[in-house]
């Protein structure tokens, strides 16, 4: 299968390095997986990966064009502009599309996804949520016999990060926040974390695929971790737990409500101890119970993981909704 | 999907009602089930689900032959016997097969493995592992680009459940298993799971997912907590840590070795914590990291869930070897 990585950072650079290093792994596996062309914006930049038998392309959206791949990996980020051009030409040119970008799926997920079901061609994004953890393929195939009623996780590995450091080490915030930054978890421009508007797009998307609803990140309540002090912390540890920043999306007789918000969490519950850069959500089902996952959140090796596996499933011919009961019903109104 | 169920215990019971409570959220999800026939000993005892409108067939070897069958539900338990008959010979009449028996699958699997995939039939499992957690499926798909260095894991609820309790309220190992005998979480002879076997059983399919070899529990060397004492238990507390039975797989530059036994956790340990029937594990790859899952690991309700989710991802068309690599291996050599 052949493949075209737009976006050279940290991830884009994983993905490629990832497919060299398993490639006679993946093709035992059922995927023979080839990267031949490459787009990112300065090619002079050292990267993790070889490029030596890649095609560098210098504009991305000539990817979308290129008769000779089926695959567009979309690692460019933001939730418009390039990215957005790039994913929806491909999707017209009969490519199919990987990404890991949360917010482009938060906001265009619907329209994007039934441009490809249109085409019946794959909208993958695994890595969009929760690094290499799986969980929305836990949520749309492991757990797929069970009625789900609710998502509830630490979603951002550096809000979880500053909260951990403000608790172990009586960090103010702006001093956690300013080590976060120096040990590159968090960004220069640190608000879509801290904020909590990254954890709102993806429990958006966790939530859409939960209970069968469009993603509508505008609509959640999103409250970030900027006004949390010490004082809070401390008031916590008194009571025997502590402080985290939670999506949680829940179903019940009022309907489906979905917020984020520092939480209070008491010992004894699952996201307790949950520290660091770590993430981890909690799925409820009627069959299954309540089941937890956890693995690192961030990263440029954890998100190729999970862009490589979609990349896999669509090697071996599993085709799947982008957005679950809402993908059927996307499909049966445009046929 | 016209399905059968062989074994109406706790966990086939809890199937044909799964399958009757959430039949319209799978059809919304791409897979509409029918069980049309079951089968068991005794037709007069009460069950949780309702069978009125679905055959009764007294010979489950019946099953196997019935032109209106495409997938057998194997429920019946036990490495041989009635089971293993009905699984090879649905195989061998072109039906699919859904099994939880871990026992069969440990000892025969790469024999079932084989018959299936010759005939392009798919032998699935996910319950045999983990009970609810779809452990296999993130082994297999979710983490299919990682070359996996470790599974280790709480892989038996009983134990588990007896070694917390001789934790928590100072029991004596005789005394907790005869608490978890009355609360119906071990059997009335607990042998399978107390000393080991039922975790070696579940770690050789974990291993052959993971590594790529055939399942072979023979080989493991298997120890299990009838040995360990109050003085045990103590010891380890005394260290800050408790006592698990882990089974565990590993890859180095020596080669796989496999092993079940009684292990001191420290606290910190991502295992450490992990009490009563709730199973977990901790799975390594190279790009993804360490992921730790974790959720109630037997009973009826949470087995029926992976039972049908193996039965969504026939009913939607995806295919796998039943033991990957090998079973790749195994499809090239029987061309």
């Amino acid at each position: 299968m052949r493949i075209a990585v737009a976006g050279l950072g940290n991830v884009g650079a994983a993905v490629v390095r990832l497919l060299q290093m398993n490639k006679n792994l993946l093709i035992a596996r059922g995927a023979d997986l080839t990267v031949c062309a490459v787009s990112a914006r300065d090619k002079a930049i050292a990267r993790s990966c070889d490029l030596s038998s890649v095609e560098w392309v210098d504009d991305p959206h000539a990817l979308a064009a290129r008769a000779d791949i089926e695959v567009v990996v979309e690692v460019i980020g933001g939730a418009e502009g390039v990215a957005l051009e790039l994913v929806t030409a491909a999707l017209n040119n009969g490519k199919h599309v990987v990404t890991a970008n949360k917010a482009m799926i938060a906001t265009h997920g619907i329209a994007l996804a039934l441009l490809a079901e249109t085409s019946r061609l794959q909208l993958s994004f695994e890595a969009a949520v929760c690094g290499g953890v799986p969980t929305l393929k836990i949520l749309r195939e492991g757990l797929a016999a069970n009625r789900i009623s609710s998502v509830r996780g630490i979603l951002n590995g550096t809000c979880n990060y500053v909260l951990t450091r403000m608790a172990t080490e009586g960090l103010a915030f702006n001093a956690a926040l300013a080590e976060a930054q120096r040990l590159g978890y968090a960004e220069a421009d640190p608000a879509a974390d801290i904020d909590g508007h990254d954890t709102a797009n993806k429990l958006a998307i966790l939530a859409a695929l939960a209970f069968g609803v469009a993603p509508n990140v505008a609509s959640i309540p999103t409250k970030g971790i900027r006004s949390v002090t010490q004082a809070d912390i401390r008031e916590a540890a008194s009571r025997g737990g502590t402080i985290r920043l939670l999506g949680i999306g829940k179903r019940d007789q009022l309907g489906i409500t979905q917020k984020v918000e520092p939480v209070f969490i008491p010992n004894g519950d699952p996201l307790f101890g949950i520290n660091g850069v770590t993430n981890a959500i909690q799925i409820s089902g009627d069959f299954a119970g309540d089941i937890l996952v956890q693995g690192p959140g961030a990263g440029g090796d954890v998100t190729a993981s999970a862009i490589v596996a979609d990349l896999v499933d669509i090697a071996r011919g599993h085709r799947g909704f982008a957005f679950g009961v809402l993908g059927a019903n996307l499909q049966k109104s445009s046929n």
